[in-house]
């Protein structure tokens, strides 16, 4: 018998299941009412566009042959001109289509990331970027903030990469203002360090004024994007459907030349048929599907934002996005948010991710990440209302 | 002005643009002969079955929302049964979905490669095979042929892989017989070796008897397939399509459990409606459909051979093969392929594939690949004629 532990590689060993792979596990139990996972809402797929788009591709045998490594380029060209209405001048040659933004990660990893070297995110931050980079032996050290002398201190192992999700970021929801964006770039032409910015969630804004992307405040300061440090990775999984796996990546055309073999040799090409149809659906239907999704969400977030207000006791805060899927929940430094989900589950029958997975310190013990994009508003009210009852047992706090 | 190429990690910067990639340029010139690429004939594609499966699997949103990493429990469970045909025993815990087995070969050089291992690998061998291990900075080496001494010598690097292609090989078309499979799996015994069976042609076969799989004669020696070495990888793209991107991996059962902690890392899954889709395409059409490749194909790799033998001038030397989609060309010894291929292109419209990217070691280089599957009888046998005027041209040699 084989011994196969002993037998895999340093990057594979340090992988870890996640957390959140268990949870959604339980999607399935209908009394239960999750807040976990990051999950679009299917009642809201374009289904009649999606199935109109695949009766027209399907007419063609060369949607289902092999295909270019970088991407249907109508698909591309359309993502070019996507950017352009953020505010980035770019070409479809700055762009390579994935097999969504998780892909996009894990080439990016793969260029850039030799084992031990640092890559800068926030914390907490998003677990799968974690789980990409963890593949090439990353190690994770804090993004720089205003004021941190640390920034250009040099010294230490060598910084690759630094990873941020300027927009309703996944966990917390919260986003970068125009000075917290401009520090970043500051900080990042300081360290001399490429930046991956993701955009996961950047066109889900239900209030407030929309924020230049990292990558358009970049390009303007350096003249272009091909002389930007910026890495841009979209994806169409929470403004379409994400069961297509679609993303994509901006970037100078050297790397996304050097991100095209990197395709080549891991998947060859994405899926020519989901191009094609992805192509179509946003040509046709994108600025309607946006508005109900982003009327759907918001009234999803208000009923969570007001059954927060009614329902948690004293002692424990949240965030109030301005869009995104994700509130975060910070709780009394006593309560330890995994112990709290095996008594949820148990008790209130609700749940969430406890906040330890998305921070690589492990750090965040009393912290907890609610969705609210998969759940209608009575449910949520009913989910959070269930929750404050059990908080309320547990911190001995009557609020 | 970032200087991208010195960030690179070692592992990124040596992969190199493949002479396959620019030669499918090529394709579209109405005027040249291909027998370049690897691509199946799209009219054999089974568009009514694949158009009849989206509708059907379009009408429940849940075909395109975020689905397991493991891949869709159905698919996997019909791939099961279909190595049960192969005679290898095995359950759907032992099956991972991967976008296309090129995506599986990545997957297993992340999971077993670490920098400066070797990959033992057979002369010439997949192309995609020495990109996909390269991105790990994988040396390769010759795997070991019979009374080959060496086997056993141990030292030197760590071995980690050995990868073979056991059925109608790409690029030369040839197959082991039962003698060679038992003498590897003795080798990869005596070097407690790992294997990757590469099975991607496996199901096109044209003429001859069927050989047991590797997996199937190790698990027979070894008891069951978690106690076996070989991790074989299978491919819809050549019986179904390729544009749908879906492949497996069969493997002991702690080896699925991380390459699924890979695919989550990569990926996240493989696209939800083409699993499927492919599902129903594979329960309601299989027998047919290979029926009618391996007719079509067939009568293609006969008229190429009818061809060479018609056309070729003396001291240029082919293989028969018993299926797949190539045929594998020596030349006189002085006649450089690459060298060829421009002329050929100039002079004759002809397109193939030099030999010496199937080399790891720059060898080859008097040999060449000619795919037989994408190309009617007639194109087939015009293009052999004029590659025949041409090599009479070149070798000086009057046949």
């Amino acid at each position: 018998m084989i011994d196969w532990t002993s037998r895999y590689a340093t990057r594979a060993s340090r992988m870890a299941a996640s957390e959140i792979r268990e949870l959604l596990k339980l999607l399935d139990k209908p009394d239960v009412i999750s807040f976990a996972g990051g999950i679009p809402d299917p009642a809201l797929f374009p289904m009649e566009a999606i199935r109109k788009a695949h009766r027209r591709a399907l007419a063609d045998p060369l949607s289902l042959q092999y295909s270019a490594s970088e991407g249907h380029k109508p698909l591309r060209e359309w993502i070019a001109g996507y950017m352009a209405g953020l505010g980035v001048s770019c070409a479809a040659e700055h762009v390579l289509i994935t097999s969504g933004s998780q892909q996009a990660l894990d080439f990016i990893g793969k260029l850039f990331v030799s084992p031990g070297d640092e890559v800068l995110v926030s914390r907490p931050t998003y677990l799968g970027a974690l789980q990409a980079m963890s593949a090439y032996e990353a190690k994770f050290t804090a993004l720089p903030r205003r004021g941190d002398n640390r920034a250009t201190a040099g010294g230490g192992a060598k910084k690759a990469l630094g990873y941020i999700m300027p927009d309703f970021q996944n966990p917390t929801g919260a986003s970068l203002d125009l000075a917290e964006r401009r520090d970043l770039l500051d900080a990042a032409a300081a360290l001399d360090l490429p930046l991956i910015e993701d955009a996961a969630y950047e066109a889900l804004r239900y209030e407030g004024e929309a924020m230049p992307a990292l990558l358009a405040l970049e390009a303007a300061r350096v003249g272009n994007v091909d002389a930007a440090r910026i890495l841009y990775c979209g994806t169409f999984s929470k403004t379409v459907v994400p069961g297509l796996r679609l993303g994509w990546v901006v970037a100078p055309e050297p790397v996304i030349r050097r991100l095209v073999l990197i395709k080549q040799a891991s998947d060859l090409h994405t899926s020519t048929l989901s191009q094609k149809v992805m192509h179509e659906i946003v040509t046709a239907t994108i600025p309607e599907r946006l508005s109900a999704i982003r009327n759907a969400y918001r009234a999803r977030r208000d009923s969570m934002l007001r059954a927060l207000e009614r329902e948690m006791p004293k002692g424990v805060r949240w965030t109030r996005p301005e869009g995104g899927m994700f509130l975060w929940l910070t709780l009394p430094e006593q309560v330890d948010a995994a112990l709290l989900l095996s008594r949820s589950l148990a008790e209130a029958r609700v749940a969430f991710v406890p906040g330890r997975a998305f921070h690589w310190d492990g750090s965040g013990g009393n912290t907890l990440r609610l969705n609210f994009s998969l759940t209608d508003e009575a449910r949520i009210a009913e989910g959070i209302g269930r929750l404050g009852v059990l908080l309320r047992r547990v911190s001995g706090v009557e609020g």
